[in-house]
C-alpha cells in the first residue's frame, strides 16, 4: 500500500505540467511596502483621494488617473500620453497595475520608488503643470477637507508635505495588483486554467528565450534592490525594418538619465501582465496589436522570426495573464474654495 | 386620557417649526425616469461605464466625469470647463448631481431631458470634440467589450446607437442624487438636524425672496414639463455694480437658443443643493465665495442689499442643503484596440 501511495504520487510529479518548474510564479496576493511607508487603511483611502484629485494640476484638469486609468488597464489607451493644455508627451503611459512590484519607476528606471515617481508629474510642465511641488504642496493646503485626513495619516503640524502626499498616492498603488489571473491559478494547481494553445503559448515564451528578461512572477524580471531597475537594450538587434518602422531607437531611454553613451537604447523591462488592457505598446506607443508586439519583440531582443503559430500561441497565453482587478469604491474629494483655479 | 394625548398632539402641532408649511419640500429618494428609459441596474451600469469613459473624445482625454466630478460636486471645480486640446468653454459646468429632477437641461435649457443633455458634449469641437455623433458612436462600436452590455441591456442587431448610449448614461445619472441633506432630515421632522443659525437662514430665504425662484424640493423652481425650462431673467436689476464687476451680461443666456430678444439674459435656474461643493458660481463661473454669490444675488434679482447677517444666516443654510452622495463603485471599462486614437 505504501509502495502503491508512493508509486501514484512519482507519477502525479512525473505527468505534472511544466507550471511546475522554478521559473513560473504567481503574483503575490499582496505588494511589499517600504519600512518607513507601511501601507494602512487610511492611508490608502487619503491616497487614492490625491490619486483621483485633478485640483494637483496646473489648471485642475490632469490627476495621476488621467494617464494611470485603474478603471482599464492602469494607462491611458494613448500612443503617448496628454497633459495640461492638451500637450503629448513622448512616451506611452506605463501601467500603474502591478507597479508595486518593480525595483524602479518610469520607463527609463529614473525613480526608485513609487514615491519618488509620484513627485514626478506633477511640477513636469506637459504633465500636471505646476510650477514646482512647493505649488502643488500649497495647492494642497488650500482645499481645506484635506488637512483632517493629512492629520489623522501622518500627524504632526504640517502633516500636509510633498512627501507624505507621494507617500499616501504610494500606499494606495500598492493596492493596485491583479493576483489570480489564469496563468496564476494554473501556477497554483489548476490545471484547467489555461487552454491549450496558452500551455502551448507559455512554452513557446520560454524556448524562444522571452522569459530571461521577462522573468519572475511579474515577468518583468528578476527581483533586484530597490532603485535598481532591470535594463535591456532595447532593441538588442537593430539589422530589421521594424527599428525604422516603429521609430524604436529614436528615443535614447536610460541615456536620458545618465547621459552615459553606454544607456543608450537602454530600457526598463516592462511587464507582460493585462497586455489585452494596454494597447497600445511600447515606450512609444507605436504597436497597435500584440501580435506586432511579440513579432518585433522575438526580432529585435532575440533575433528569432517567430512564426504565426508562434505569435498566436505567445498571443493567447499573454491573455492568459489578465489577473483579476480589484472592486473599488470611488473616493469622495473634498471641496473646492472658489480660488483655487483662476 | 384621551384628552390628555389630544392636548400634548396639539401643542406638538402648534410647536412645530416652520419647515412645515408646503414649501419646504425635501428632496425625494429617486429621481423620475421617463416611461421609454426606464432605469435598470444593468442599464445604470453601462451608463455609468460610459460616463467614466475618456475614449468618447477625439484624443482620448475627456469623458463626461472630467468636467462633472461625481468624486466632487459634479462639476469640475473650474470657472469655465476646458475640453479637449486644452480648449476653454464659456460656462461653468452646471452640476449633475440632481440634475434629474430638472424640467430641462444646461444653463440656458437648450436640453428637454438627460438624454438629450448627454448627445450634446461628445460633438461639441471645444468639449469632447468628436466630428460627429455618428463617430462617437463608431468610437464606441471600436471598443469590442461593449457590445455584450448593450446587447444585454437594449438588445437588437444593432444595440450600440447614440440613443442607447444616451439613454444609458441618462439612467445613470438618475441615480446621482443627493437625499437626506440636514435640510431633509429637518423638513422630515428631525428638528435638531439644522442650527439655529441655519433656521435663520432658511427663514431669510424666504422673507428675501429667493425661495420665489429657488422653490420646491431641489431649490431649482416649480415642477414642469419636460423640456420647458423654469428661467428667470439675470440679473433682473441691472442698476449696481455687480453687473459689471463679474461680467454678468456678457453671455446673452437663453437668447442664444430662441434668438429672440426677449430671452436675453435668460437663464434656467439652478439648484441651492451642494454649493458647498460647486464653488465658483454663476454661469460664467466669476463668483469666488457664497458669500458673494448670495449678495450679489439678493442685489440683482430682489434689489436687496443684503446685511452681513443676513448673508451669514443664508450661507450657513446653503450649507445644510449638502446631501448624502451615494457610495460609488468604480467602473470597469472594456480593453482599447490599439488602433483606437492614433
Amino acid at each position: 500500500m505504501n509502495n502503491m501511495i508512493a508509486w501514484l504520487l512519482s507519477g502525479v510529479i512525473l505527468a505534472a505540467p511544466t507550471v511546475l518548474a522554478a521559473q513560473w510564479q504567481a503574483l503575490p496576493n499582496e505588494a511589499p511596502a517600504p519600512a518607513d511607508n507601511p501601507t494602512t487603511a487610511e492611508k490608502v483611502e487619503l491616497g487614492k483621494m490625491l490619486y483621483f484629485d485633478p485640483r494637483l494640476s496646473s489648471n485642475g484638469t490632469v490627476s495621476c488617473f488621467t494617464c494611470h486609468n485603474v478603471m482599464e488597464g492602469g494607462d491611458d489607451h494613448r500612443p503617448t500620453s496628454i497633459g495640461v493644455h492638451g500637450q503629448a508627451g513622448g512616451r506611452n503611459a506605463p501601467t500603474v497595475w502591478n507597479a508595486a512590484f518593480l525595483s524602479a519607476q518610469f520607463w527609463d528606471g529614473r525613480a526608485a520608488t513609487l514615491e519618488d515617481q509620484a513627485k514626478g508629474p506633477p511640477a513636469n510642465p506637459i504633465e500636471m503643470g505646476m510650477t514646482s511641488l512647493d505649488a502643488t504642496v500649497e495647492r494642497i493646503r488650500h482645499i481645506p477637507g484635506y488637512k483632517p485626513y493629512f492629520d489623522a495619516v501622518f500627524g504632526g503640524e504640517m502633516s500636509i508635505t510633498m512627501d507624505n502626499a507621494a507617500k499616501a498616492i504610494a500606499a494606495y498603488e500598492r493596492t493596485l495588483i491583479t493576483p489570480d489571473s489564469p496563468y496564476d491559478m494554473y501556477v497554483k494547481g489548476d490545471t484547467q486554467a489555461l487552454t491549450e494553445q496558452q500551455v502551448r503559448g507559455m512554452d513557446t515564451l520560454a524556448e524562444l528565450g522571452c522569459t530571461a528578461c521577462h522573468s519572475d512572477a511579474n515577468f518583468a524580471g528578476p527581483p533586484l534592490p530597490t532603485g535598481q531597475p532591470f535594463l535591456q537594450k532595447f532593441p538588442s538587434f537593430s539589422d530589421n525594418p521594424f527599428v525604422a518602422d516603429y521609430r524604436l531607437m529614436d528615443d535614447a531611454g536610460r541615456m536620458n538619465v545618465t547621459h552615459e553613451p553606454e544607456a543608450k537604447n537602454l530600457w526598463r523591462v516592462q511587464t507582460l501582465r493585462n497586455l489585452a488592457y494596454t494597447a497600445p505598446y511600447m515606450h512609444n506607443g507605436s504597436v497597435k496589436t500584440l501580435e506586432d508586439a511579440v513579432r518585433i519583440m522575438a526580432k529585435t531582443q532575440l533575433d528569432v522570426d517567430a512564426s504565426d503559430v508562434q505569435v498566436a500561441d505567445m498571443v493567447a497565453f499573454l491573455g492568459a495573464l489578465t489577473g483579476e482587478f480589484p472592486r473599488q469604491e470611488m473616493p469622495r474629494l473634498p471641496p473646492t474654495p472658489g480660488d483655487l483655479l483662476d
